[in-house]
């Protein structure tokens, strides 16, 4: 664990500090809920109703994300129409998913897993694009802030500097070209490496499975009349306690910033990156069991939260994710350092902005643990 | 003021985060001080005996780090004692030179200002030569950690890893040795440079000022028979005062790492500097007040304090010469990265140390902020 993680944990704690991660609050805290008056009757439901139903819903949702996605495609004036209908693919496949490997003893577990990796195939496909773009993005943001002149002491602007100085922008401006350059690339062969899989024999036997589980979910008949907090409560909870032991088996990072030059730096970040998907997992399994959250379009969908605890499984998701598009900046700038026959200022730059991204890995981790858990809970 | 900043100095506030570093701890604390039983014993002596006495010790301390530096110097065999000689000569001249500025309106005022500058000159010449062989450490050892492969999860060594990929050691060696090449030969003009100061008029005359000081201080005839307690103390405190208007007066910095590659993201750095040098003059004043610390050779010898102010002092200054040195070091790497043909690999390594040093310069901020005001202070 390094020091700024230590220190967010317990900042004025002398001596005892806490060695690992605090465990997960539990999925359900006595009375602290505003939902729990509506919960009880959700979960007194027969899980065929709850379960079928939520993935009822997801498959619509599928389904209409396809639609409006072959209505959108292949227009320049309707992309971002297109872009819309894809993130809504991916959100539902991403939930459909989930809930599938989640509640999989619930379910005909043979089917369940084919079209669960099939989903997981799809959703990382059609994510790809978009996580070029916002990559080159996020390198570009860093690139200006690390560029951008110092106002002084006295809030004067450090333009003169600069300008006597001369060169310092060079280096930078030609860094952020060629990210521009391999990001763009990489993310146009995503793009149709994303329309070829729409358009594939693979992806239409999935959208087959899609529009049977819109009307009918193949559930496990000795379960499916059973009432949702016998059967879908013991494995959300489940779900959740695995959640929480990744968090406590996050492995002890070493420094800031340490490793950067030997291309192990990241070693530690496939624990996070794990941390962020059962975070994920955890929440959609709250979400069937208390009920789909507003899918109004845009990035600020997730946020009708019904209880704290889902509350809080976004706002950690949101450090994680930030954690993991850091960790691939910085793997993205280290890379085009590698770019042959780069002049002296651009590499600099590049190594620059490879050592800011592992800071904000390091950033994350620390918001992270500043956020989780809850403070109602720690 | 950074994230980290704020998030050190209410960690667990919500919303009412202070918008400046907290104002410093008054001099004197009441009942909480274990020297209170000596020190108005000191305070109630005479200015003369006080002041005199303390500038006595020093300059005899100073003449004796000259003669042993004038016995050892010149002999390979015998370059460590030169080395500890020039710590003593340093150290002497920097808390005379402190106390000649705080007490000033006690002393000779113009024999005070130009034998204060002539010691200020000295302490900085004779600084030079460590402070390149310090940086050169600095950026070594930071260049080790920063390509020593990680551990894995499970505590495995990434040593295959590194040797599967290749390459990433080579811009750090090859950095390491432009590092040494450039900061070996500051480092021996910065020696040349010494000795020539030890061998000049200009120094046998401050020599001669300070061979005078041992038995005999120009205070103003005025004030040396009044009690210390009315004639140090208010000087003591003003200078207190001073460092905790200064800390209060702290840039509110920018992101960490911001306007790394434009050569103004040391721009923030001189209030910090400012804020080092009070902190130290505030010590030496201390110091005069309380008595001399014990003057043993080595790094350990600050840490015999006997009040917690001159304690916390110490603490804090070790925070706040670390964020000098590695704003420093920060710049060579910088200047470093600036040679003319070098190879990318180079260039980048130089690149990933410049942000990590700026990393440290935030660091020792963020410790800077967590240890002052002392606990009980604040």
């Amino acid at each position: 664990m390094t020091d700024q993680r230590r220190a967010a944990r317990a900042p004025a704690a002398t001596g005892q500090r806490p060695t690992g991660p605090p465990a997960a609050p539990p999925l359900q805290r006595a009375g602290a809920d505003p939902a729990a008056d509506v919960r009880p009757t959700r979960e007194a439901q027969p899980t065929r109703e709850v379960l079928a139903g939520y993935l009822h819903e997801r498959a619509g949702e599928l389904l209409r994300g396809l639609r409006a996605h072959d209505e959108a495609a292949g227009s320049a004036e309707t992309a971002a129409e297109a872009a819309e209908a894809v993130r809504l693919l991916r959100r539902s496949a991403r939930r459909i998913c989930g809930t599938l490997q989640t509640f999989r003893p619930l379910l005909d577990t043979g089917w369940s897993d084919r079209v669960g990796a099939e989903l997981r195939w799809l959703a990382e496909v059609l994510a790809k694009e978009h996580e070029y773009a916002a990559r080159l993005d996020r390198l570009l943001t860093a690139l200006h802030r690390l560029s951008a002149p110092a106002a002084g002491p006295d809030g004067e602007s450090a333009g003169s500097v600069e300008a006597r100085t001369g060169r310092p922008g060079v280096g930078a401006a030609k860094a952020g070209a060629l990210l521009e350059r391999q990001l763009t690339l990489a993310r146009t062969r995503a793009h149709s490496a994303a329309l070829r899989a729409l358009g594939s024999g693979r992806f239409h036997a999935v959208a087959d499975e899609i529009a049977v589980l819109a009307s009918e979910a193949p559930l496990d008949e000795q379960s499916a009349d059973r009432p949702a907090a016998l059967t879908l409560r013991p494995l959300a909870e489940l779900t959740h306690r695995r959640f929480a032991e990744a968090v406590d088996a996050l492995p002890h990072g070493p420094e800031a910033l340490a490793h950067t030059l030997t291309g192990t730096e990241g070693r530690h970040d496939a624990g996070w990156h794990h941390v962020r998907h059962l975070a994920r997992q955890t929440r959609y399994a709250l979400e069937v069991l208390e009920g789909p959250r507003p899918t109004a379009p845009g990035p600020g969908a997730d946020t009708g939260s019904t209880t704290p605890l889902h509350a809080a499984l976004v706002l950690v998701g949101r450090h994680l994710t930030r954690h993991r598009d850091a960790a691939e900046a910085a793997a993205a700038a280290s890379a085009a350092g590698r770019t042959p026959r780069i002049a002296p200022a651009t590499a600099y730059a590049l190594g620059v902005l490879h050592a800011d991204q592992r800071h904000e890995v390091e950033a994350a981790r620390l918001a992270f643990c500043r956020t989780w858990p809850p403070a109602g809970d720690r």
